[in-house]
């Protein structure tokens, strides 16, 4: 849904950094996009348009998933729900354990701010291999609500994060796509 | 500025946790507060009256800084800085280390982002002891830039923050003051 001139200011404004945080990882800043307020406006606008009507509920990943999921959840005058690292709520929380390349974490959310039946949408900054995208979304199912959609700023293709993603049967949307 | 309505609901919504993460401490959960839009637009329009035409940039602490600090920026039509724990931004960054209980912390910011002369808002949900938020003023001072105000959801006065505050000689305001 972008337009050309949006993907083409983002793809200007976003930094590329090699071998950030370690080596083989090519880190995508998008904190230069917020130094911008008419385009992470039309970021804003342009997310919010693909969710219109379609969700009850935003779910941000903390912490860049904060940044434009809440400026949707403003946009569509909804519940915006906090889904962060283990141990920062304080309990009765849910949780879901997923594996990284080395180890594993937790995510949680505080029990019962996700209801029975809602329509979910999931936020984060960046799509690459899923697992905490997929654990977000298993956490949500787990409180009895639907996975509506889930959008990102970026989606790397090659890490194949869309893939994992598409069992829940929800849109995926990202506006940049590497 | 708040109006006693707004207080009296924000009181009612956050939730009080004793003895949580640690004993002694009395944890203040304000997600509650981002399940009722109508509840956390009034706060983002109350805490953007106060900065309104008095900053040209808002920098926001991770994490829960950035739920209002976004908010507020976007109301307000300006850039915002991400200010982040130590290691998540790719160099070069512009950092400060504080004293924490026990052992220290680093907050940093991308080198070139705050810019000299700039008037600047230091936004965070919750002002307890200060550090991290006296850190982030050092941060700004040292690119050059002025500490024109500090805002936070929530200021917990016996912890003294405030006074710690007052050396950088700009406004503060808490919506709640315990």
């Amino acid at each position: 849904m972008a337009s050309k001139e949006l993907i083409k200011k983002l793809e200007e404004t976003i930094e590329n950094f090699p071998d950030f945080p370690v080596p083989g990882i090519q880190f995508k800043d998008i904190s230069p996009i917020f130094l911008d307020s008419k385009l992470y406006k039309h970021v804003i606008a342009d997310l919010a348009a693909f969710s219109k009507g379609k969700v009850d509920a935003v779910c941000g990943i903390e912490s860049r998933g904060y940044l434009f999921g809440i400026a949707i959840a403003v946009a569509l005058e909804v519940p915006f729900i906090l889904i962060r690292k283990a141990g920062k709520l304080p309990p009765p929380v849910a949780s879901e354990k997923y594996d990284l390349e080395y180890g594993s974490a937790i995510i949680e959310t505080r029990e019962g701010q996700i209801k029975p039946g809602q329509r979910i949408l999931i936020h984060d900054d960046l799509l690459a291999t899923g697992g905490t995208t997929e654990a977000a979304a298993k956490l949500v199912e787990k409180q009895g609500a639907n996975v509506s959609q889930f959008s990102f700023l970026i989606g790397l293709k090659d890490l194949k994060g869309h893939e994992k993603l598409r069992k829940f049967g929800a849109e995926i949307y990202n506006i940049l796509e590497y």
